[in-house]
């Protein structure tokens, strides 16, 4: 017997379809069966296997699950608990594949309400540029970080089945409070894509822009990498975390007009100062990553 | 005989010593002679075959030289062009490697007076996260675009001279004005760098940053790359195109100050829109970067 009988996806894209193929991968998972907002992409994901069937009734598919994730974008999260919060077996643990944390709490308790114990929140970091079915691959997760999020309401053996879903797709797994991990990421994720769109953005806008991007290279690819990303899932992934967001904005603005200040006064002390750390941090963070 | 008879490098580095590989393989030289200010990096770069023999007198280097590249940090260019103008022969032509131009045109005719003319400015681009000249090779301007930025006194032939070595590496060669090349360069190099180096500095210097970097994925890595980048090198390219530099800061804190202002009134819509507008840009330019 695996050790998931029924496990239900929302959202059939990379998070979600890699998931599923990892579980199934590693004889984990009995049946995987697919939710999603476009039936395109659901009869994809069923082409590549990485559902067995498309869902019909959500009453009937979750309450007979023992794994349902949630892996739409965030923005999308909340309707989804209201529409199956009332069918939860109890069996059934609920998880997501949430950016943020904060207002998928949020939303989970108001939704779950006494069964909020079954939702235990998560987060896998494995961002991607690609999305879709078409992008997901059953070694997505392997070696990477997902964060839990667990909440004071959670049983043992609910964390428990997170995590070991979790580590059956080869994750390294790590605890956080929802507000910590939502500082976190805005700082070292949501704030790096929206600086990076509103460097393109700031080029793309200009009547000349073709001569500026002909000479834009190596450097210019890599810091830029991140605005190719997905707009409507950046988009609500910074409504999501705005409070956090909004206050790592303040602080990089502060940082920026330091440096503008020196480069102003052609303080080259302080220039030098200021890279010199931010390059042996950077190269710190490089050969521990590299382990 | 080879296309250059003597070639002599200011600077046996990344930029210096892949430009002499290069000419070497192609087999366009006679012979490579060094000059830099580490005794060490010098006889590392004799070791390595990027030079023939270390420099002892400038004026007679130089005098003899077919081509001179000055590829040190442009804050040395100064006075190297200083102390070589005097000896600069009646075939010698001159080059550099910077990074801007501006500063340079201005240092060169400041020191090469009646001479300018033989002084042909260059960019090739070509940044690496690394430096020295254990990270030459002779394949690194192989397909990279080499701005020439000429002046009204050059001769065909002195520009001719620089083309054709730097074709004969493999560059592909484009030409503009040091100012316009200096307010593209700001844009899309200068300031991505910047701001790199500005968000992991940011990050850095808080208490708890070993919390951060932990959670730091793929998102951070390639927009942070170019942050480890030489500190002194950066300073100097960002005090030598201080104005252009100064003003696309300008430009993208009315950028971000615009993307706060969305973030803070909730305006999914035009989030989208400027998130939108940069995904489309950075996939039509990896389209055409990729030809």
């Amino acid at each position: 017997m695996a050790d998931f009988g029924r496990v239900v996806i929302y959202g059939a894209g990379l998070i979600g379809g890699s998931f599923a193929l990892a579980l199934k991968k590693a004889g984990a998972v009995d049946e995987v069966v697919g939710f999603g907002r476009s039936v395109g992409a659901l009869n994809k994901a069923r082409e590549l296997g990485i559902i067995d069937r498309v869902g019909v009734s959500h009453g009937v598919e979750v309450a007979g699950a023992d794994l349902v994730l949630l892996a739409t974008p965030v923005a999308q999260m909340a309707a989804i608990m209201e529409r199956i919060a009332p069918y939860v077996g109890r069996q059934t643990v609920v998880t997501d594949g949430g950016s943020t944390k904060g207002d998928v709490v949020a939303a989970a308790r108001l939704h779950f309400g006494e069964r909020i114990g079954q939702f235990v929140p998560a987060h896998p970091i494995a961002g991607a540029e690609n999305s879709g079915p078409e992008a997901a691959t059953a070694d997505l997760y392997r070696g990477r970080k997902v964060v839990l999020t667990p909440l004071a309401e959670n049983s043992a053996d609910a964390v428990e089945a997170v995590r070991k879903a979790w580590r059956l797709c080869g994750a390294e797994l790590y605890k956080l409070a929802p507000e910590m991990h939502d500082r976190i990421f805005a700082a070292v994720s949501h704030l790096p894509h929206l600086l990076s769109f509103a460097l393109v953005h700031d080029l793309a806008v200009r009547d000349d822009s073709d001569l500026y991007f002909t000479f834009a290279a190596s450097g210019f690819r890599d810091f830029t990498r991140i605005a190719a990303s997905h707009p409507e899932m950046w988009r609500d992934i910074c409504l999501a975390n705005r409070d956090a967001l909004l206050e790592e904005i303040g602080s990089y603005q502060a940082e920026l007009e330091a440096l503008k200040a020196a480069l102003s006064a052609g303080d080259g002390v302080r220039l030098a100062e200021i890279f010199g750390v931010a390059r042996a941090a950077r190269r710190n963070w490089a050969e521990n990553q590299g382990k």
